[in-house]
Parts: structure tokens; C-alpha cells; sequence
């Protein structure tokens, strides 16, 4: 079986699955961090090299203040559950904002946890505007993925969603030109673990031509 | 039913629409004219106001010339055609290339067909890279999309794909940071209407974030 370098996770769902609960929308996000972990795991055991996990993006920030701190407080929560195990880990977003959570600035360079390993990036206050602005910046090399904010996240091979949207929501544009899109129709707290056997069976079966 | 405003189409499967039917792979391209013109027709007729056929890319030129010229030929019969419509029509790529084919050079600045009304973009020699460099040179707009080549092909809402693939393939990555993407399992010439009405139907379902 072909196993994809890098995957990137898009965990949606959250909201609408504390509705179908009975529950008011920014109590989702809690009951997303054991499937974040659970699927690290899988990533690791499975032998992919890098996962890189939609926490929040820039434009989410502007939602109701208690879902905001519900998924600051989340991408916190995930990145101490991570601290336990092995993983050369970065956290990457606009951290010149009050949006992005104090805890995490000392990941925003990578940083080795435990024996290092797969790598891990989280996007947190992440916004593909401010990705790409630095292209205008740095004139030293003529690549463009060399250029942006997110030159350490390389390209992502498969990109996995949850909760039954088909579209990208600003999730690395230049990582993804190439990606191959496999769609969950499940909310992501109902992450089970044959989702990422389903996705990863179809991605065996892709042909891979980057374009050509 | 809400209608999109501006529809982005990947007729993909040509080559492999041709191999099931006993043709070499150079055969498939002609077989998707027609449902070229068919789909423009049931855009404007549903009031669809700006519609981008991703016709080939850079990447794609790279592959065995009797193919290439085979996809070549294919965009300017399909400018020919359009030609006996109305369309304010835009031709967009690579220009600078010996790839680019010459009868498309004056529609490389929008122009007006017949008497107007909706906008066509075809992506003749695009490549994402060639669109994205242009940020660098352009220093007067803070706004990225104001800044690449493709700055006249606007936010696209519907990304249609034939032929199964469920991948963007550099297609105009800052129009389709928020796209919603519906992929049709069937190749490209064996396209009907009913695919259309499908994806519309589906898209009038989706709620609109534009990742907020």
C-alpha cells in the first residue's frame, strides 16, 4: 500500500455535533481531542512522516467570543496531549495577534518532543492571506512555497475532512494545488479509526501525477 | 435555488474516455467540445455570471506531443466556437510560452463577443506558480488576489470535476480557497446536463462560511 508523506486533517463538525447532542455549539470542541490523538497515533503506527491539523484560522475568530476561547482553549489542550508523546512538533498562524494562545508561542519554531519523529504542525490562527503576504517579503528565492510563512509544512499528499464539506476553507493553498481531497461524512468527534483506513484505501488507488 | 455566481470546470477524464473506447489517448480532447459549448449554454441560461473551463496548464505540456497538440487544438476549436456566441471571453496563461497557441493571443485581454453578458475564462498554458509570481513584481495592492496574473477571474463559489478525481490540480488556488467542489464520477465527454443540475442542486445545499 502506498502511504501518503503527509496528511492534512480538517476537523470539522464540531458545532454541529454538540447541536445534535443537546449541546450549546463551543462544547464540541472538547470532545474533538481524543480522536486528534487517536489519529496521531494511527499516523505514526500507519508510517506517514508529517500531520498537519486545521486548528483555527483567522477568519474563525470572528465568531461569538465563548466559541473562540472554546477553540483556543481546544488547540491548547491538544498540543499538552501531544507534549506527552513523540513528535518533532510545530505551531504555525499570525502570532502577532491576541488571538493566538500565549502557551504556544515557544512551538512557533519546531521543536522536538520526546524521541522527535513524525512531524507534526498544528495551524493555529493560521489565515492564507497572511501566509502568502511574506511572498512579497523575502526576495531571496525565486520558489514560491520557499517564500510563505508555512515554508516549513510541506506538500500535502492527502487532505481529510470530516463532517461532509467539500471544500478547502483556506487550508494551505500552496501546499495543496496537488492534494488528494477524500471527504468524512461524519462530525470530527465521531472519528472513528476505519475513517482513516477508508481514506487511505482510496488513496491507494489514486493516481499520483502532480499535475502533469 | 441560490446559483453561483462564478462556476470553475475541470473536464477531466479525456484520455481516459478514449482508451475505454478503443482510441489513443490524443482522441479524447475532440470528444469534449460539444459538452464544452452544452455547459455554457446551461450556465448562462441559469444565470450563472462568470464560468473558468481549466483547460490545460504548463504542467500538462509536459506530456507526449501528440497528446499536447492534441489539447492545443482543443482550445482554440473551443474559442472558435464560443466565438459564434456572446461572452465577454478571457483567454489566460502563459503567453510567453511556444506552448501558448498564437490564435488565442489577442483574447489574452478580455473581450467582448456577440453582444456580451457572461464572463468566460479559459486557462490556456496556466500554471499556479506563473499566476502566483506575479505577487512579487506588483508592489501598489496590499490585496493578494489584486496582485496575481489572474486578478480578472474572480472568487470561484462551484468547482465542477468530471472524471473522478477529487483534487484541485493547481487550479486557480486564491480564486478557490473557499470553493465548494463537487466531483462527477463520469468523464468529461460523457457529460450531461443532468450533471450540472446535480452539482447545482448540491451546491444550494451547502452553506456559505467563505471560512468565517
Amino acid at each position: 500500500m502506498r502511504i501518503p508523506n503527509h496528511i492534512g486533517i480538517i476537523p470539522d463538525g464540531n458545532r454541529r455535533w454538540a447541536v445534535d447532542q443537546g449541546l450549546t455549539k463551543d462544547k464540541g470542541y472538547t470532545h474533538g481531542l481524543d480522536p486528534g490523538l487517536e489519529l496521531y497515533k494511527l499516523c505514526k503506527e500507519t508510517g506517514v512522516k508529517e500531520v498537519t491539523y486545521y486548528g483555527f484560522t483567522m477568519d474563525n475568530t470572528k465568531r461569538p467570543s465563548k466559541q473562540t476561547k472554546a477553540f483556543q482553549k481546544a488547540c491548547v489542550d491538544a498540543v499538552k496531549m501531544l507534549l506527552k508523546e513523540n513528535a518533532k512538533l510545530l505551531v504555525i498562524g499570525n502570532s502577532d495577534s491576541p488571538m493566538f494562545p500565549e502557551e504556544l508561542l515557544e512551538y512557533t519554531t519546531r521543536r522536538t518532543i520526546g524521541e522527535g519523529g513524525i512531524k507534526v504542525n498544528f495551524l493555529v490562527n493560521y489565515g492564507w492571506q497572511w501566509d502568502l503576504k511574506s511572498i512579497i517579503e523575502s526576495q531571496e528565492e525565486k520558489n514560491i512555497h520557499s517564500r510563505i510563512k508555512s515554508n516549513d509544512v510541506s506538500r500535502v499528499d492527502l487532505i481529510i475532512r470530516w463532517g461532509g464539506r467539500r471544500r478547502l476553507s483556506g487550508f494551505l493553498p500552496i501546499q495543496s494545488v496537488y492534494s488528494d481531497f477524500y471527504v468524512i461524512e461524519e462530525y470530527w468527534p465521531d472519528f472513528k479509526s476505519d475513517h482513516f483506513n477508508q481514506a487511505l484505501s482510496w488513496y491507494d488507488k489514486q493516481d499520483i501525477t502532480l499535475g502533469g
